[in-house]
């Protein structure tokens, strides 16, 4: 079975898709290149930086431009591979997660989809493409917006897909563990492909796993987050069904992966397995600045919704935005995040100073 | 209208998606990763190498990897707009040519196909991510594999989408431009979507047109060859139809170019505008050293077949391939080309020390 375009009857390609109409605008934090930024809390870094390995790697790639990549990526696949504990054969590359739940949506044109609110914009743009149906889970704000037992109910042998965030975004709540089980065993039993984010779940207190054989989950995991390197565009899926790898593979383009950021990302894997202090410092450093942030905010009374990861969702009054950017401090704002309003808005954990600076300049705004 | 899959049977997702056999394998030139070259014919880029001003932007490009890439990429089409002579609506960045390929049979999901035998493979590789029929057009090869007039009673109703190079690969040869232009009008008349994959052709001697406006023509083009970065991984599309741009777009993922893209790009494309004689030097080099090598090899009694560009197609003894791997040299062997068999080869124009090293070697060994 397979969907075509009935071909043959003289009509004009462009009038043999569906209009697009409404589409998601891409978002991920603020917007710096359109506004006049000196700090920016809009996207969710390792407060650490890039480690120095592989920025050096970088540096010593450029020599390398005059090559195609390895469009097999043996050498990125097997350094992934290792620090995950699992084969080479279960990684996919991709150029940012999200090149990799657009090949996903492209794999399997799901018909419904499910995913819950409010959570990170990108699953229903890729989902819009393939015009699959939209169901939203509402998460609850008396419950801090956390995915609890009653996703259960909504997961129904109709859907096709599901994208759960763990931590979610931008509440950055983790999933139960047991609660996690029992939603995999939902999705086995009723045929539905589970994608799990886990971007930010290596700055979280859990971390990541390496998944058993037999489990059809597609994690979705990625560099940019944890060693801090947005701007080189990596991120990679881990999946043990190799039916399930190979379709999606097969909506890739070729050498999707660009030299700088395979041979970057082979020195970020290698680092990331033996350098295991700077993850725990990095922790660290997250945790006490959010006790930090959690604090003063809520002294200013400032609503905090508990958070287990590198970034803070806040509500307090609208403006709060606009009034940072005129200071040149870049938060996100949340209204566009389905199930929230201008009176939410989300930042991320950085080194105590800006922490500091960013506490100051609310003081002075609200 | 609208494909979907029928959600609500029951059914395990990874039944209703259409198993794909014998997909075909990305090739693009030779294998340098698994093979022990000291010089790499297999890969087509300008024999000038990168401009300096390039590499220098993606050294300072460098120190912004902790920032996301402009998902608008706003200066980067805007600087090739400029290069093109159109407007930036009219430019769609890839993260090379392939990702472009690819997202154009995403936004068309075509029913049948046609390409010619012998063409790159990349874009049989794309359709059969959408489970496309393909119709095969043979070049002759006693007219070099050139596409001539021929290909225009192929240009029949029933097709969605058309994949041609312009030149063509890997015969280097252009098409005619009355014939072109007799091409487009058929498309247009027809309801077919052309896409003209023109990545050679500012290494020809005819250079590339800012389209008309009206034309709804998908011209495929890139910094790949021109300006020697295949590693960087930046291609663009040039189309003067809005309702084509807005829909291939709306297949690729958010940030799909790198910082070191997006920022060397913008270089690239203010070098290729105001530094012409780089590309004219370019072009006296490929075809002095396109003289020196097809007079050479046909006095070694070798086939070398006509090219307008940075290539050459010949035919010789099976083994050619193994015996230049042997002395560390890397040519295209094309017997996966659909058309083509174990006695075609095809190799870069390359510097002419280089090019007299390749003679030296292919003279010991035929």
């Amino acid at each position: 079975m397979f969907c075509r375009l009935p071909g043959g009857d003289g009509r004009h390609f462009m009038d043999t898709v569906m209009e697009q109409k409404n589409r998601t605008e891409p978002a991920h934090g603020g917007d710096i290149y359109r506004n006049n930024v000196s700090l920016d809390f809009s996207v969710n870094l390792n407060p650490m930086g890039i480690p120095g390995p592989v920025m050096d790697e970088c540096v010593r790639a450029l020599s390398e431009l005059t090559n195609y990549p390895d469009h097999m990526q043996q050498g990125l696949r097997e350094a992934i591979a290792s620090m995950e504990g699992v084969d080479a054969d279960d990684i996919i590359c991709g150029n940012g997660a999200s090149e990799l739940i657009m090949a996903t949506v492209h794999a399997f044109r799901p018909a419904k989809a499910l995913i819950t609110t409010p959570c990170y914009a990108g699953y229903r743009y890729a989902l819009e493409a393939v015009g699959a149906e939209i169901r939203e889970h509402d998460l609850k704000e008396p419950e801090g917006f956390v995915i609890d037992e009653a996703v259960l109910e909504e997961i129904t042998d109709d859907l096709d897909i599901i994208f759960l965030g763990d931590p979610n975004n931008p509440s950055g709540r983790l999933i139960d563990r047991g609660l996690l089980n029992r939603i995999k065993e939902a999705c086995k039993v009723k045929g539905i492909c589970l994608v799990m984010d886990e971007c930010f779940k290596p700055l979280t207190a859990s971390g990541t796993k390496a998944p058993e054989t037999g489990d059809e989950t597609v994690y979705l995991r990625a560099f940019t987050k944890t060693l801090a390197i947005p701007g080189l565009r990596l991120g990679y899926i881990v999946c043990r069904e190799k039916a399930v790898t190979d379709k999606i593979r097969g909506q890739l383009p070729e050498w999707n992966i660009s030299v700088v950021a395979q041979r970057a990302g082979i020195t970020a894997a290698k680092f990331a397995q033996a350098r295991s202090e700077y993850m725990s410092d990095s922790l660290k450093l997250i945790e006490e600045e959010r006790s930090y942030l959690t604090e003063k905010l809520t002294g200013m009374g400032i609503k905090v919704y508990p958070s287990d990861t590198s970034y803070l969702l806040i509500r307090s009054r609208e403006g709060l935005y606009e009034k940072l950017l005129e200071r040149g401090i870049l938060i996100r704002r949340c209204d566009n995040f389905s199930g929230l309003d201008g009176s939410y808005f989300r930042f991320a954990i950085r080194t105590h100073d800006d922490n500091e600076k960013l506490i100051e300049a609310i003081g002075e705004v609200i």
